[in-house]
């Protein structure tokens, strides 16, 4: 059994209802938004939220049913964000699987994507708790408020505390509310639910940060899409930043940033080239390893037992992934 | 005073409440975010919802502030879905003003059409009622799911069952919610939910038809966009379904369909200069009447007071307006 295993297993069956009580919101609605959900469902991805959520909950003696419905609510409302997110982008691939956008046309995948909050929201509401329901409702409007700052700023700026304040907004909020969320409706006290907030922040923020790490170290046929997606995008990460802050005078510094972070081709790959192989990919490791420390501590004030094992061996895990 | 005003004045100071509270909503958010929301609010409408959520939760001596809460809820639905279907539809114009999608990109527009779901979802999770939450959740899935389903069928099909699924899905259930909920949070009993109920679905029933008369009756100037729209996009409305009922074996009938709906532009203009002098006009007003006395009777179930008397000729005004 080897760490990545552990962590779900302790949940899988939990996991596999999640993923049921997703696929049932479509019963009895139109067939192709069944389909699409269907689809959309079996592409996947590591549940990691969900996972979070349980593990919490069953740490604090949540009732399972409760969790359950938490949890699809969770990764619903993560998944309709990132329908729209596709197509915004124009995305074709998702972990190598065709997006929605990529088969249906700009109008239908906006529905569903709808479709999939109203859903989320409904889950939510199933939870029976009036803070799940506020939490839930402002965590989409910090999400979505990100994408709109991201999209109307300059893109062109690299600044750490823009990009924390990003990847706040993208990531680190909804592994927050998959903490506070299963705190909320597992009794805990004041003190837990500060602390779980803390776990579930830092290791968001520590996830993204390595997600954009990724985006440099992996490869295209991993990560479905060129190498260096944010760049090409005018979009600077971590690794970007620690690069840019250190090639200050480089001559392909001064050109990224006089084309307005879209310089010509050549000169991005060979900027793409120069970050994977500077030593920025392994400061921005260490600054997710030092989150990540935050993170473990804040999980230490939580009652001993297989799930704290659990989350701490998931919050390991999400430095040590490749994909 | 006529009779627009008689139900607009006795909630005007509540109406501007729940103006406000909209308003409020993209605070501390992005700032094109906020502009884009005045804009909308400001573009008006006749905040139909909000008044009946206003006059019903009066009427039952509900608690102003969550009714002007909920109030403000729905008309947020209701204008996000605009927004997007606006986006949807490539509307320019809106009650002659510019729509969001006609000054902003796709992206932008879903996002923001997303961030009010976001936003109304919050304000319905203020009113501190699980049941409202839920309906509210449903109905937001009801209406998308009709606005998919209409994508996903064949539009060229003129029976008059799919067209009240339709209308329903559309527009009645979101005024069903504007009754059923102000009754939810104003401690209604049983019967009076019921009755509140009914009243909702057939004055929405009622002022769907009306708009689709509307469509044909009315000139472009008032509809911000050319007339018989809806028969332009393919889509059969009820004048258009008494009409070709009526006129089955006529050449242009047979065109119509023969082109699936999508006939040449003359035949088209034809078409819709004949539905305008048709009787199928005035049995559209007939019918839509009919739904109004059911909603009437409805109505006289419930306590009698100038709250009454107002949705009483709100529910009136409905089939008299002309825009």
């Amino acid at each position: 059994m080897n760490i990545l295993n552990r962590f779900q297993s302790l949940v899988s069956d939990e996991i596999l209802a999640v993923e049921n009580l997703m696929r049932q919101q479509a019963q009895g609605y139109n067939d192709d938004l069944q389909a699409a959900l269907d689809h959309l469902i079996s592409s996947g991805g590591k549940r990691i939220r969900p996972n979070i959520t349980l593990l919490v909950g069953k740490l604090l003696n949540g009732d399972i049913e409760r969790l359950i419905t938490l949890s699809a609510a969770i990764e619903l409302l993560h998944t309709a964000t990132l329908v729209h997110d596709d197509l915004i982008d124009g995305s074709l691939l998702r972990r190598g699987i065709p997006t929605l956008n990529s088969k249906w046309s700009p109008a239908a995948t906006v529905l569903t994507g709808d479709f999939m909050f109203a859903k989320a929201a409904k889950l939510a509401a199933d939870t029976n708790s009036i803070p799940v329901m506020k939490l839930f409702a402002n965590t989409l409007g910090t999400i979505v408020n990100g994408e709109i700052a991201q999209m109307f700023s300059s893109h062109c700026v690299g600044e750490i505390e823009m990009y924390y304040e990003r990847i706040y907004a993208k990531t680190a909020s909804l592994f927050e509310t998959s903490t506070k969320a299963a705190a909320m409706i597992s009794n805990a006290n004041r003190t837990q639910k500060e602390y779980l907030r803390q776990f579930g922040y830092e290791l968001g923020i520590a996830f993204q940060i390595i997600d954009d790490v990724l985006d440099f170290t992996s490869n295209q046929e991993k990560l479905g899409k060129p190498v260096g997606g944010d760049l090409r995008l005018g979009l600077i990460t971590l690794p970007a930043i620690i690069y840019f802050e250190k090639n200050k005078n480089e001559n392909l510094t001064k050109e990224f940033f006089k084309f307005d972070c879209n310089p010509p081709i050549d000169v991005l790959e060979i900027l793409i080239q120069n970050i994977r192989n500077s030593s920025a990919i392994q400061e921005s490791f260490e600054k997710a390893n030092s989150h990540i420390e935050f993170c473990l501590k804040a999980l230490h004030h939580l009652p001993s037992g297989i799930e704290r094992d659990a989350l701490e061996e998931l919050a390991c895990f999400v430095t040590q992934r490749t994909i």
